[in-house]
């Protein structure tokens, strides 16, 4: 398919058919590349912990990420226990409620008022200090286990916000941070409560040198 | 499946053995996590250059990708032209002789000598500047996406290497960079000339909070 004919399918029938014209025009299509596509950032939970033998599944998942030198800079911690989840975002909200950029705070006050959504379960990734872009690739591993099992997923930068406030060292302790090991980033997984959509794929960011 | 019994999995079979093992006592497996299982950095390619539309289809998985507050802070420059990374690859190797420390240029000598593995097509990930994590996460569903249509791929952070030197504004150019756009990261996609193996998902990186 050239880049005209996906521009074109685009154009017409939006993203989502994209996805379907393509396949049927000849882009190879398969559970993995579905996968890709039908992600999107879940932003409501219905509350639910998903079996303990699907978090082992997207935990499994996190630690096969490549990473630089094979360094595996990554721990993996799955927190599932609801009160702490919901302790660490009141205190996020209420941290961000008192910053003087006020954006953030009204974003979430905007979708419900919560800085995890409900959700019932972080991955939080710790790294390595200088890590990011291992634990970056860990995250999508994660994001992208969890959606192949049908569950809501949203990578969430933001989960530092209480480790950095006046509760944070309790917080740490409680996450099992240890010496050497700083935030990474964070994953919140659970069923969601609602489907969502993926991103329209911006086909103009690709070029070829050829 | 606790922690215990993975362990006691792993120890007793190896990591590979290990995946099929977990499927049978419960672990859930599908085809995204089948290939998140098996991917794996390869270093050893024939040289053919796959076809376009598995390309296409990779570039799409590419900018499917989350990105922080949907910005998609990236670009993509699918490189085909084998005479022009071979020319890149040249040049990285040299200035790569020339360092002050020669552990990387030792590493890729014993590796064949080549900085790109004999690889016939680079997918550069250009970014905004700071958007290393997003373009790690693009990288990620590059490879994910190339290992789900039986392509080899490494990502490769060192590709930076002949945009920083002499002839850096030239390759650049030819590589379609722009004005506020910098190097974020690559991967390699091509045909692979042995198979590779994963390297083994190291369990006692995973712990619950619980």
């Amino acid at each position: 398919m050239t880049r005209r004919a996906a521009d074109n399918i685009i154009a017409k029938t939006g993203a989502i058919s994209f996805i379907k014209n393509a396949a049927k025009e000849g882009l190879k299509m398969n559970e993995t590349l579905r996968t890709i596509s039908e992600r999107y950032s879940c932003r409501a939970y219905d509350g639910r912990l998903p079996e303990k033998n699907l978090l082992d599944a997207i935990a499994l998942a996190a630690v096969q990420s490549p990473s630089g030198m094979n360094r595996q800079p990554w721990r993996i911690v799955v927190i599932t226990d609801k009160a702490f989840i919901d302790e660490m975002d009141g205190e996020g909200m209420r941290i961000l409620s008192e910053a003087d950029d006020q954006t953030a705070y009204e974003r979430f006050v905007e979708r419900g008022g919560k800085l995890y959504y409900g959700a019932p379960c972080m991955f939080l990734v710790l790294q390595r200090p200088g890590a990011g872009a291992d634990a970056a690739i860990v995250s999508e591993n994660i994001a992208l286990a969890a959606s192949s099992l049908g569950l809501g997923n949203v990578i969430c930068g933001m989960a530092s916000i209480p480790f950095g406030g006046p509760r944070g060292e309790e917080f740490k302790r409680r996450a099992k941070f240890s010496d050497g090991w700083e935030f990474g980033t964070s994953v919140l997984v659970g069923c969601a409560s609602a489907q969502g959509k993926p991103h329209a794929p911006d086909m103009t960011k690709i070029e070829y040198a050829d």
